[in-house]
């Protein structure tokens, strides 16, 4: 078995509002930044898990997005997995 | 003035606690994830700002980070800018 580190993000359909987005444009927009035409706010999951080679981590990343991690009606998910080398298990 | 997409990271801080990484990390288990050694949920956001050069950009979007969009005491934050190209802005 090997160590990987995934890095999930998980962002809204672009067809779907973002009202806390919209919020944190605003709020900006209150503190000077003007310039900001859009905010669009996901979530960012680090993730360490075992398996014994890529693909099946690939695999079980995929089942663990569409089954909790993110919402595949109004969510769009993509990952990034690396094999965990012993300092970046420690870090 | 050029448009650019922002990409940002908020992390908590390695020190700080995640109930809700371990709550997700506890219902992974429930649905047979055993191997899933640890979960940490941060904020990803996309954010489209305008401004005259790439410097600018970064320096406002530190600003922001500080200010607003990460609680610089319990949370890390990192960000990639990209000029966006008209068809990234349309997307």
């Amino acid at each position: 078995m090997k160590t990987y580190q995934a890095r999930i993000y998980v962002t809204l359909r672009p067809s779907v509002l973002d009202p806390a987005g919209t919020a944190v444009q605003s709020g900006l927009k209150h503190l000077g930044y003007d310039t900001v035409e859009q905010v669009r706010i996901g979530k960012y999951i680090e993730l360490k898990l075992r398996a014994p080679d890529d693909a099946t981590a690939h695999t079980q990343l995929d089942q663990m997005c569409d089954q909790l991690l993110a919402n595949p009606v109004i969510e769009n998910y993509r990952f990034e997995v690396t094999e965990a080398t012993e300092a970046a298990v420690s870090s």
